[in-house]
This record gives C-alpha cells, sequence and structure tokens, in this order.
C-alpha cells in the first residue's frame, strides 16, 4: 500500500510532516510513501529509506489561496501533486494538512467523486466524553446540501463507523434543534424521512448539547449548520481554557494549586484533542482523501497516516461504493 | 408601566418567579405586575403589595406540550393569559419562563406581528469574554428563514443593542463559517449583500468560534444555525465543566487545590452564564415578550424584568417599527 502525502501543507510543514511520515514507516512494514514538496527541505529531515519516494516541486498551495482557483491553477503544487498519485494509480490514497477547500477541491477535481453519491462531504471524529468520539458529517464540503445528500452521509459514515472505527451497529443521528420527529427546518424533516427507510441504525434527531455526551455514533448534517457547530465546540472550549488560565495565574494561592491540577488540566485538553483520531476523511471520493488538521505535529500526522492504513485495510471505500450501488438500485425498483 | 408575567412557567415555579416579581417591586416605583396563575399557590410567596395583582387560572402549559397546539387548546393556561393582558392593551409585555415554542406561538397569535417584520426572532444575549456580551438572533423562532429576514433582524437587532444595551454604533456581523465575503450558503450569500446596504454599521462575516470572543455586538443566522450553534456553546460549556469537576475530585491533593480555586471557577461559571443579561426577547412583536430561563430563580426572573422595563423606558418597539418601517419606505421608493 502507498500514500501520497503533501511535505509542503500545514503550519509545521515540512519539518513534522515529513517526521510524521518515518514515524509511520516505521509502524507499518507494508507501508510506502511518497511525499510532495520542496526536496531540499524535505532531505533536512529525511532519514533515507527505500520505502520513502520524494516527488520535487516548488509550487505551493497556501492557507489563504482561493481553493478551487489555487488547485486549477497551481497544477504542480504539492497537494495537488499528491492528489494526481492517487488519480494516475501510482498511490492509494492522499494526506494533506494544507488549505482545507483546496484539498476538497483536489479531492473533487484530481481524485474524482464516488459513483453514487452526489456530494462529497468533510468528516472529522469529535471527541466524547467516554472517549469513544463520533464521525461527524458534513462539516465544510457541501454549504446547500440536499436531503437525499444527507441520507448517503448516513449510509456512507456508518460503514467508516463499523468498518474502520469498529464500532457496532453505529447509532446514525440526524442534527437537529430537538429530539422530537416532527422537529427541524424543511432540509431536515425531508432528510428525516429518508434516514428513516435508510439501511442504518436510524436513531432519530439528536441535538447539538447532545453531541459530546456521545448521542450518536454518526451524526449527519449539511455543511453549512455541521461547520457553525464544529466552531463552536472548538471556540467554547478554547475560550473556558483561557478562562482557566487566567484565573490560575490572578494570585499566588491559585498558581500553587493550579500546579497540582497541571496534569488534570492537560489530560481534559488531551481528551477534547481531536487529532488524536486523526484527520478529518472526505468521504464520497474514489479514495481516501485526509485532512489532517493544519497545525499538525509529527504525532497528528502519524495519526493521520494510521486512519488512512485502516481505512485501505479495511476496504472501506469499496464497501461504501458497493452498499450506495445496491441502495440505488433497490431505490430505482421500489 | 405594567408587566404581565406567567407565575406558572419554569422549573421552580411559582415561588422563584413570584419571588422575582416581588424583587422586582421594590426595584421599581413606576412598575405594576400581573401574575397569571393558580392564586393559591402564588399567595404563598407573594406579599400583599398593590402594585401585583393577580389572575387566577389552574390551566398550565407543560414543557412537553406541543407549543401551537397547546396555545390554541390552552386558552386559558396561565401563560396565554399573560399574552392576552399585553393584546388587551392591560399590559405593556410580559415574561414566562415556561415553554419557549408555546411563548413563541402566543407571541405571533395572541400579542401580534410587528408591522413590517415577516417573521420575529428570539434574541438572548451571550457572554463573550470582556463581559460585554452579544445580541445573537434568531435562536429558534424561524427555521427556514429568508435573507429580508436575516436583514430585518440585522436593523432592529442594531436598534436593541443601541437604544437598550447602550452599545456605541453596534457592529452587526453575520454568522458564516469564514469571514471572506463571498462564504457561505444560498441563504448567507444573498443576506451578506442586503445588509451590505442596510442602515446597520454591517461588518461582514462572523465565525462560530470567534462569538464570545466579541466578534461582534449583534450576529443575525436562520433560526436552525442560530439553535444549533447556542446548543453547541451550552453543551461544550458544560462538558468541559464536568471534566473539571471529575479531575477536581480525582485524590486528595487535588481537592485541596480545588478548593482554593472553587471561587475562581464559580467566578467564571457567573460569565458564562447568561441570564446575567436578563431573558431572550422575541423581537417583531406588538410589544416586548421576555422568555426567561426554564432553570430561572428570583434573580434571574428579576433580571427579566430590568430588561423588560429597559425596554419599554427606551421605546424599543416604537423604534424598531420607525425603521422598519423606512427602511421599507426607502426600498419600495428605490
Amino acid at each position: 500500500m502507498r500514500i501520497a502525502i503533501d511535505a509542503m501543507g500545514g503550519d509545521n510543514a515540512p519539518e513534522q510532516i515529513v517526521k510524521g511520515a518515518m514515524l509511520a514507516i516505521e509502524q507499518y512494514p507494508g507501508l510506502s510513501i511518497t511525499l510532495t514538496g520542496d526536496e531540499q527541505k524535505i532531505k533536512n529531515y529525511l532519514t533515507e529509506n527505500d520505502r520513502i519516494s520524494v516527488i520535487h516541486t516548488e509550487e505551493v498551495i497556501s492557507s489563504s489561496d482561493e481553493p478551487v482557483k489555487a488547485v486549477r491553477q497551481k497544477k504542480n503544487a504539492s497537494m495537488v501533486l499528491a492528489a494526481k498519485e492517487v488519480k494516475e494509480g501510482r498511490a492509494d490514497a492522499c494526506i494533506s494538512a494544507g488549505n482545507t477547500g483546496a484539498l476538497m477541491a483536489s479531492g473533487l477535481f484530481v481524485v474524482g467523486r464516488m459513483k453514487g453519491i452526489d456530494r462529497p462531504a468533510l468528516a472529522p471524529t469529535l471527541p466524547t466524553l467516554d472517549g469513544k468520539g463520533f464521525l461527524f458529517l458534513d462539516v465544510g464540503a457541501n454549504m446547500d446540501a440536499k436531503p437525499e445528500h444527507l441520507l448517503q452521509y448516513g449510509i456512507i459514515g456508518s460503514i467508516y463507523a463499523s468498518e474502520v472505527r469498529g464500532v457496532d451497529n453505529p447509532r446514525v443521528g440526524l442534527l437537529n434543534v430537538g429530539t422530537e420527529d416532527e422537529k427541524g427546518n424543511a432540509l431536515s424533516k425531508a432528510a428525516f424521512e429518508l434516514l428513516s427507510d435508510a439501511p442504518v441504525n436510524f436513531i432519530g434527531n439528536v441535538e447539538a448539547r447532545d453531541l459530546l455526551d456521545g448521542a450518536a455514533d454518526v451524526v449527519v448534517c449539511d455543511g453549512f449548520a455541521g461547520n457553525l457547530v464544529l466552531k463552536s465546540i472548538e471556540g467554547t472550549a478554547l475560550m473556558v481554557f483561557t478562562m482557566l488560565k487566567q484565573a490560575l495565574t490572578s494570585s499566588t494561592a491559585s498558581k500553587l494549586a493550579a500546579a497540582v491540577l497541571k496534569p488534570k488540566l492537560k489530560g481534559i485538553k488531551d481528551k477534547l484533542d481531536y487529532s488524536e483520531y486523526g484527520g478529518a476523511a472526505l468521504f464520497g471520493l474514489n479514495a481516501p482523501v485526509i485532512k489532517a488538521h493544519g497545525s499538525s505535529d509529527a504525532t497528528a500526522l502519524f495519526n493521520a497516516v494510521r486512519q488512512t492504513v485502516n481505512m485501505l485495510e479495511k476496504k472501506a471505500m469499496p464497501t461504501m461504493l458497493e452498499k450506495i450501488k445496491s441502495y440505488n438500485e433497490q431505490n430505482q425498483e421500489g
């Protein structure tokens, strides 16, 4: 198995990306990696290994580039070249910690859409209190989703949860403003009907306030709502920690108390850190395309590789393709 | 000035509602209050006062009642009677800590919609790090909003912020998935255009993660998105505090440290407690209709009364009516 990795994407590229790739090579004997990016810079951190090859390019897509335009114009950007490795069959999957929008565009235009899926979805795994986490999709690939899209997210998300994450009969929930069946806007009401008849363990509507409590194993919504909720969770956690830090350093007594509590607080922060679960997968493409967090260090990048290896080993994509195909066939017959 | 208060709404009714009303009577010499509900139960907590009257009823709308149906069928429910006091001119505003949906229905069907406003919005004031707070609308009154609704929220929200909350030239932001002008779904893109030409200090798109940092004084969005974001914030804050509590009581050393830090943590919790800012106002009705938090104690109910008195004294509703009227006239001419 070979994974193409954009060595120039993210805040800590290429150093942490290259180091993360080397960790993965050590861990997985059957894995080969292709790094795309500035060969000179990459080699500063790379220990020679016959399972790591480098494709040199000096072109890079930055975080401020307009995604679609950048992918169309910068045809030799490190991210686009990584996607091209997948498209042309030289790699089985690709990973980048760079511009999220550009990676979605690279996935769509270069890697290509999975047959039977109308719109790809961006799907991170978020932490829950019990440590199991839940798959959340879509968090921003598809802004104006239709009910059928949410149905498809439910089906492919459920496969990811069971096959890759090992969740038994994953509970699929629809993000909504209340748990009662008839709640929501026009989109969520129509999606509720479709999901009720879908070949998934649909548990109905779940509320935003119950997500981190593990209300469902897979939560589906449109990309606009999902992105807002994801960022609300991040922003609130960050604010509470900022306030805590201020409080803990505001007097000598609290500083002493804080010293005792520091490891505990670190533990809480770690529990909330969703890079532990790998990157956000782009679902609905012909191969796994994984967005690692922009601030990824070597460990976070390694986790994204581990997730990708898992997806490939468990044949997540072929299973999704098959299930969507059979659902569509049955629905046309019906 | 007279305010009608549903004495039976909320988890701590009627005791805390009645006590909150008495606090307000003490504070505001020009205020009279009508309490609606079970007279016998109310009188258990009420000190006789010639500025407090009671309208007796035994009918109550519970939190599990289907809102619209309940308001239509339970015509003598304490909440509906409070709204009727406003409709028939015997009160200037009403307050309830009961079923939110039913209060929205009472506002719409009994109190009535403000001329020029298509859809009312539910607008709480949320806390920010700097303690100033921001007005957030809509958080659930109008699930399938149109761009014009968001424009109207911007105009009336801006008036509330300047006239009632005393914010100078309030910054109006559009909740979106990114700060760049062209971001978002079809609704937010269209609303962006309308708000750009509106008679408000429109600062463009604001992200969910920056809300608690005080990114804007007034943040507008559709009721579905707003409700999800509000509940994400609540849910995340609650989860972090739950984890903190677990961590702080997990060993003797941390228990000791926790004792030192307890007042600080309490301070953080208080800062996040938005009942401090009063209730959530229903905007776009003929009179102030205020939803106090379901778990309101006497202080929270008092804060909701203070907010209502403020809205009446500052003539928020007539100013909104006038501004919307003049905007609509100019737009028809243009």
